[in-house]
């Protein structure tokens, strides 16, 4: 048997958003890699052997699942959200070039998920309506004033702004940082919006303005979106309003 | 019986990459409105009206759609990729807006899917893998400078950038001028892969630089994708290289 690795996004949680091709991966694959809450959601084959991981351990999952493909082994190896953003497609590809010559010649496939920003954006009308840019507040692997630099930069060219990896334990100053940097930019009246858990029963949605967002709304698993000069809200009868970006610019 | 519009995303093509909640959407609606190509590609049942629309027909393909879920009709409109990014969502927004105040409190949802960013980063590798933008290249609702200034302060920041819309007999010039920016900004040798149809038979995939890339690869089915400065390819033993944006900087 020949090994190969499918690198296979899971979406924002609900099975709903699962696509096909990721869950024909899942149900083909010998061998399932990933962090562990991720595999506990998916529901293996007696067969199907498990490699479940810690949080922060992507390079050593990445590592696994190179080396049991080049054994002979179908691997899937899981990712939230869309695996190309933020999360195991880019990790794998780090491992590979650091790794084995071999491994460059395996039968390697990513197969495309919804990410968090498109999962976010559904819920809360078209904020991804205009020109964006997808940002991780991460400074593990990157330097804050990196990080700032590009706030300031897409704020100002009139840019959408998708923030991954807001805040975590390790991370709790950075968001409001960034609110800070971007106040210097953008109008207080900016719509800003919390999604976290988008697509779960836990589902928990918050709108509120650049001026008066609260970093402390967002942990690990939120998604905050902020609007453009462009982007506007509709009241609705029930519920938040609609938030969308329109897709031209206002003088037109 | 109650009208209600979803807004339904079917990704690049593939019927793979389609997820169970927007098949869900299309298979309840009693009304499916949209572009007629994509309509063509669906299966819809004998008692189901079909509203086909040509291009450039966006606002009163979304006009319609609220008008008959207003009307108590269950309607889908559909959308390629994405209908948060670049595509219908927005555009339904704008029409709320302007229309009657009763379509405010219509039962609407907008079911994500698979953007056509997503869909090409994962055939090519994880382009996608670090800060990136999303910028539509078409002038038609905002000029060109506005565009041009996009994306430069983007290449100056070290995002990767996804463009969407590079090219159309009616926009033959675009693309070209946006790589004459980015190369006063980024190195010559800068990965740029033109990815078209992707998902579909006809999907073409071509890896160039900066310094080489022909527009004429660009179509209306294209996206083009233009790596950071941390942008790396694998070569491999067969095929086009793996291109892919590392998650942090070199320097770390």
């Amino acid at each position: 048997m020949t090994g190969a690795l499918a690198i296979v996004s899971l979406g924002p949680g609900a099975p709903g958003l699962i696509t096909p091709d990721a869950a024909k991966a899942l149900a083909e694959a010998t061998d399932l890699v990933g962090y562990g809450p991720y595999l506990a959601r998916l529901q293996p084959a007696p067969e199907q052997r498990l490699h479940a991981f810690d949080n922060r351990t992507e390079l050593a999952r990445a590592e696994l699942a190179l080396r049991l493909a080049a054994g002979g082994r179908r691997v899937a190896l899981v990712s939230s959200g869309d695996a190309g953003v933020f999360a195991m497609a880019a990790t794998t590809f780090e491992a590979m070039e650091k790794g084995e010559p071999s491994w460059r010649g395996l039968a390697l496939t990513v197969i495309p998920g919804i990410s968090a920003a498109l999962a976010a954006a559904a819920r809360l009308g078209a904020p991804l309506g205009g020109d964006f840019c997808v940002i991780s507040l991460s400074d593990y692997l990157k330097p804050w004033p990196v990080i700032a630099k590009r706030l300031r930069a897409a704020a100002e060219a009139g840019f959408v702004l998708a923030l991954y990896n807001p805040a975590s334990a390790a991370r709790p100053w950075q968001l409001g940082a960034a609110f800070a940097t971007l106040r210097e930019v953008l109008a207080g009246t900016t719509p800003v919006a919390f999604a976290t858990n988008v697509s779960l029963a836990e589902e928990r949605l918050t709108l509120a303005s650049l001026a008066t967002a609260d970093p402390a709304l967002a942990g690990m698993r939120t998604l905050v979106l902020i609007g453009a000069p462009t982007s506007r809200l509709i009241p609705r009868p029930a519920g938040l309003p609609w938030f969308y970006t329109p897709r031209g610019l206002p003088s037109l």
